[in-house]
């Protein structure tokens, strides 16, 4: 089977918005064991849009499209998407009913536009949509398969999930199973270079890196006529694997560094906070995104100036003075004030400088203390980077899990 | 003159990597007044790269390339490309010796496959990369100017900033103009709806909405021989919209609330903190963000449970008892003992429900109060969502921002 992705939306042609949905389709996909030779990104216009869709359904058994199902006045692309395959829109009153129900939940006023929204093609099969209004849906014509999808990349990916990916998977006969390894502590090169012979190597299963923000996740996937089959043939692969890289796999089972440490902690009934200075609470905003985070996190201090490290933490002035704000012991200070003040078994304490501007002290830009409280003992990684204030960040933040987690799991927690 | 975009690579069929080329490309071009009518990403296949190149060629004044320059074994494309307009490769000394130089320069051994890079279409311009190894360069054939960018997103962007632009700029006679105005308040529906009349006129200028996370952005443009003619035609285009969307426009100038509330307080030398709870540090990890931050923030606390409410933000016991912790009079006790045991004039406050799970009360999910505390008063908004916990996490932000910049320009705060 292959597949062409075509985006609509004006705004992608502007560059207005980065194609997101065009990546989170295309690694569906692949996962799925579709093939994608190409995807095109077009404009609300009816013709060129009818243009791209014709010449894609002669190349692809399977067409899906993202984008142009919402209630704006230049979304005609429904419209043209279906006529393209002779196909008219029909209202489905099952479709009004949900986006008024929708409305009435969040105590908004419904525009009438919106009900465009459930003007569907004929003889389509909804795909009911539970993170926005537009539902998308899929129907056949010719021997194409077309899928609509909504644009709004949140909705697009739930909609991949939960919809698309079952759907495809009912109709197909043989089963793709995968399973990922969490890398945290090598970049994707160094990844690339120490599983070179296996990745060269490896066909059916394969294995496939990806790098994702300051971490590599690794798939290993198999086609085969069951699960159980599947699942046989990966085995091995994925002890290999293990074997090379250790315990810099953080995980199999969860999807990032926060979820492994919020499980760690669920199945300990143990707690941490967090004492942040230039990761400025994106420790925190981490473990707060997950649902249930509040029976393992009391809380945390964003503590940006001298004033906060003091105050609400109780790191000594004097210690300030004699080290320097960033320094080990600082954030060693803080990472223990974080457990005292918030009541919790482990703390983290980040300072550092982010850029770009320094602190006057003369340390470099880069250079960050992350420090961890098991609450008897505390360990220090220095951290140094010249990459942008995001990534030092956000590199800060994943180094703070990362030592939890270790501590979690008994293992070396300073590299 | 039309344009349109390929970008070249495997890896972006895979899903592996976000295409923000295309992003890039496509939003230099809109700035240039030149149209984009699609973007096409495809394989390191050379047929069916011949095949997408040959049929645009046919469509477009200007194809731009991104992708496959590099020295990669499988990197044909480049010589793909130029056969699909007849040209041959042939061989640059002067990038041969400005790759040699470039390895000098990093101290690293070159290794012979570097060398393909030199490698360009006979009679092409060389855009020379200051950024990497691969240069770029343009040619013309059958009327069709076409540049070949490489596919490293940093190396692309200052290719596009340093060469395409100013190139596209000495060849160009028009020139074009845009005004963004960011709204905050209404959604994008609601935009539409309100702005009915004006964008469905609208040619030149032109106005367009594009919905970005809890808000709206309002694009006008217009072509003209120069920008004060252009500046000319936007303004009364600008004075209609502000007269009807009022103060929902926080701003013209900057790219996001937190950003125009940085500048507020900094052109005030004021100061903020914070005191969070559902949203779990999510208001103080979008100031600090920002660069210059600490001039305006003084920190935060994540006070997720009632002891770090109390101790922290001396949130007395009994008004939690009394009023419950997700409450008006609770946030407002939160802003105000931010500000003073922070430090700084303002204080914001935020309790409430993001889910899934309640807190036993009784209380609906997706309830959240934000409070303002501004040295004297407090003001507080009561929320009401039925979104994901990470919808109403982003709104709740939104909205602690949006007062904020309100009581900064004397605006109401409630609504």
């Amino acid at each position: 089977m292959n597949a062409e992705i075509i985006c609509i939306g004006t705004e992608l042609l502007l560059g207005n918005i980065v194609n997101t949905d065009a990546t989170d389709v295309a690694q569906a996909l692949s996962e799925l064991g579709i093939s994608v030779y190409r995807y095109t990104a077009v404009g609300d216009n009816p013709e060129r849009l009818t243009e791209v869709v014709q010449a894609a359904a002669q190349r692809a058994d399977l067409l899906i499209t993202t984008g142009g199902l919402g209630p704006t006045l230049d979304d005609l692309s429904k419209e043209t998407v279906a006529g393209a395959f002779g196909k008219k829109l029909v209202r489905h009153p099952e479709c009004e009913a949900e986006i008024r129900a929708y409305f009435d939940k969040i105590g908004t006023v419904m525009t009438p536009n919106n009900l465009q929204q459930a003007m569907l093609p004929e003889s389509c099969t909804v795909l009911h949509n539970a993170w926005g209004t537009a539902p998308g849906c899929v129907f056949e014509s010719g021997g194409v398969m077309v899928i609509m999808l909504p644009g709004p990349p949140r909705e697009c990916r739930a909609m991949l999930k939960h919809r698309v990916v079952p759907y495809l998977k009912s109709r197909s006969k043989q089963t793709i199973h995968s399973r990922y390894l969490h890398v945290f502590g090598m970049g994707e090169s160094g990844v690339e270079y120490a599983l070179h012979d296996l990745m060269a190597q490896s066909s059916n299963p394969t294995v496939a890196p990806y790098a994702k923000e300051g971490e590599v996740m690794l798939r290993v996937t198999a086609a085969a006529a069951d699960e159980d089959a599947a699942e046989a043939m990966i085995e091995p692969v994925v002890a290999q694997i293990r074997q090379t890289l250790g315990d810099l796999i953080y995980t199999e089972t969860y999807d990032t560094l926060e979820q492994t440490c919020l499980e760690l902690l669920k199945s300990r009934a143990e707690t941490f906070s967090t004492a942040e200075s230039c990761t400025g609470g994106l420790v925190a905003k981490r473990i707060t995104d997950l649902p249930g985070s509040s029976a393992v996190f009391t809380g945390g201090v964003v503590a940006y100036t001298e004033q906060a490290k003091q105050n609400l933490l109780g790191v000594p002035a004097e210690l300030i003075a004699r080290e320097g704000v960033v320094s080990a012991p600082v954030a060693e200070a803080m990472a223990r004030g974080a457990a005292q003040r918030l009541g919790s078994k482990y703390g983290i304490g980040i300072t550092g400088l982010a850029g770009p501007d320094g602190d006057g002290s003369g340390k470099p830009i880069g250079l960050v203390y992350v420090a961890l409280w098991d609450g008897q003992e505390s360990f220090v990684r220095e951290l140094h980077s010249n990459a942008t204030r995001e990534r030092i960040r956000l590199s800060a933040s994943n180094h703070a899990f990362d030592m939890l987690r270790r501590v979690l799991t008994g293992q070396r927690v300073v590299l």
